[in-house]
């Protein structure tokens, strides 16, 4: 945590991945975190080497989600349910926690089915808006 | 509980109905429990007196959700992250788990944004095999 902390302080770009980061190492199961635009583009992504070139395409995924993340914020819209805060996506193969950070804007932490979805939702609830401080 | 139980052997829907109430009646903040078709038709709902004609409308949110979950169906085939499982969207004012039932059919849950989530999602598994098998 040392690392992640000094990193904070560097620059905007180091500053968001520390953020990412943090939250990955601090959630069980966790494989990777991004800050992501609802355009599907990652501003940032924070992936540990030993998670990429599995059998899941993580980052395909969540291009997918963030279309779906669109539509339901347009639905949130029409149905007076207030703004989406918050999405979980489980399948077989990866958990996938959404938190939005603001109305551009979006988190997006992936874990292995079994990761701690309370821990990650958590870190995602005080991640959010220390993101949105600093965009 | 007494007469959740005693539903139970009635007939086909009562017994759809019983595991619906069961589930509104265990979760702190549940408002309520449907099985719904991915067309957006509800099978079987259980909403207590209480917590209809509140200004959130429940069943619209859930008929486009049932879309949407279409949707993360296609991408989870596509992406291979494997069968879509559980869905859970947080709006400001209407908290929604879904759990897939079969291809066809899935359960849902509304509670309120303070509601146990955790407690939500363990009596959504125990209830889907059991509508499952009565499908």
């Amino acid at each position: 945590m040392e690392s992640v902390r000094a990193n904070i302080h560097v620059g905007v770009d180091m500053s968001f991945e520390a953020h990412l980061k943090a939250t990955v190492l601090g959630v069980e199961g966790a494989v990777a975190c991004s800050l992501m635009g609802f355009d599907g583009i990652a501003v940032e992504t924070y992936q540990p080497q030993s998670t990429i070139g599995s059998s899941v395409d993580v980052q395909g995924a969540w291009i997918e989600y963030s279309s779906i993340l669109s539509q339901l914020k347009n639905t949130a819209e029409i149905l007076r349910t207030g703004d989406v805060v918050e999405v979980h996506v489980g399948t077989e193969k990866l958990s996938t926690l959404i938190r939005l950070v603001n109305s551009e804007y979006f988190i997006v932490l992936g874990m292995l089915p079994e990761g701690n979805i309370g821990k990650g939702r958590y870190l995602l609830r005080l991640a959010a808006p220390e993101l949105k401080a600093e965009l």
